[in-house]
């Protein structure tokens, strides 16, 4: 049985999803725990130490049946596992890896890598970039994350931030500031956020009526898109702009690591082919 | 004496720039030949084949000295050497390397890449990003040219777009239309030519007296510097904006491949310092 077992482990926001694999890739068992931010973060991977010596346990798996757990971060990933600052879970210089191997009693093999460049590495493996070795992976979520593979690689870039596509600058004169500390970045107007705050922008600007007002304060991205997909005008004005930069985004990287395939992931994705056709518009 | 040598060769549109160095790297010596675009850039790589037959006779260099010969051209080249198209060289459907090696009458392995990209890997190896291995190298002549470096091997991309820096789109509302048949590329505004028609933009639109209108028709992106550099007005406002949009474009890069070293090369680069210092600040 040795080696015949996989973890992964992804630390979001909100939620740290896990999911035990065999290592050809089949799923055996998924599930999620909540991420405590308070106090630096400095509880989240004592809870998912917690949470999987538990479920290796009723699912019968020991340490030698595992040939490793792989951890996936929502910041820059130095290329020898350290984090400086991941701010959306509170953490400051921090060797993830290594401190849940230490928390797993040892003899685990851990690695980390950011989240983006993982998933991106996943969808190579067994998704939508499978049978491609140059892959480039964008997820839009609340934020916009990247990762990009070459030749089978990820490129996780000297200081970690090899990948970032969220934070490429490509709105001029846009006056709010990112959570990077930047202006214009991708991730303010291609994300789910950026998109609402787009659309809130389009019809605080026009007079004219629209489905999106129904929804009030609480209008989300997926709101967006389906008001944008039954016609509304200024829903689809939103959603032109916002993909107009992904697209402009995603031609930017073909000029730089040419990828075979794009796998377009995250919350907003589910819009599904409407929205592909609508980034290929304008890539 | 067998693998002691071996030999560049540069391939541009005015000229072929061509050395031989011994396999650490020193130069032998170095010359060029006009290069002939006539019917579909046919009888180029034949000139080379014969100038440096008579230059390795010349220094009593066999081919069983020869490690190689490396090709650098002035458009993509896919990874198995096939290069579709070359604008600059008039080429259609070419494998250069294959050719060459056969007019050099077998026996000689020759290789081929695109010229920014063999560069940054000269660059890494000899030059300014010595003793790195990402590095990331934009040249600025009358394109403007890149490479990327990652781990030590050149991202050459699926279709040989890899590093192609100076086609990411970064000027909006631009009108005139680039060599690529896009609009608004870096090579439009950050190359010597993209400087000399904004130099002539900025003249065109203002009435003020400025030292760049004594060169006339014949203005050149030096002349630009120069009067620049002596504080001309409409120079400066010429270079802040083209170096800002180089800046912008670097900083882009940045995000994708996280080098740890910017290179700065071509003829625009002999600026020197004060360019540097120019592009930093709006990267």
């Amino acid at each position: 049985m040795a080696n015949e077992f996989c973890v992964g482990v992804d630390i979001g926001g909100t939620s740290v999803k896990m999911g035990l694999f065999r290592t050809d890739g089949r799923l055996i068992d998924k599930w999620e725990i909540p991420t405590r931010r308070e106090e630096g973060g400095k509880h989240i991977l004592e809870d998912v130490a917690v949470s999987l010596k538990e479920q290796l346990e009723r699912a019968e798996v020991t340490k030698e049946d595992l040939m490793g757990v792989g951890i996936g971060v929502p910041g820059p990933v130095q290329p020898d596992g350290f984090v400086e600052v991941c701010v959306n879970l509170g953490w400051l210089d921090v060797y993830p890896a290594k401190i849940l191997s230490e928390l797993l009693g040892g003899g685990v093999n851990c690695f980390v890598g950011n989240d983006a460049n993982v998933a991106a590495l996943g969808e190579m493996w067994q998704g939508g970039g499978k049978g491609h070795s140059n892959v480039v992976c964008v997820t839009l979520g609340t934020g916009v994350g990247g990762g990009i593979v070459v030749d089978g690689r990820v490129i996780t870039g000297s200081h970690g931030l090899g990948g970032e596509l969220g934070h490429i600058h490509i709105r001029e004169g846009e006056t709010d500031t990112c959570n990077c500390g930047g202006h214009g970045c991708l991730e303010q107007v291609a994300s789910a956020t950026g998109i609402v705050k787009e659309a809130k922008r389009v019809l605080a600007a026009n007079p004219q009526d629209s489905s999106m007002r129904a929804f009030g304060e609480s209008l989300s991205a997926k709101d967006v898109c389906d008001c944008a997909k039954a016609g509304d005008q200024l829903a689809v004005e939103t959603m032109n702009t916002c993909m107009r930069y992904l697209g402009w985004g995603l031609a930017i990287v073909t000029h730089m690591s040419d990828p075979e395939v794009f796998v377009i992931g995250g919350g907003v994705s589910k819009a599904g082919t409407w929205l592909c056709e609508l980034v290929q518009k304008y890539y």
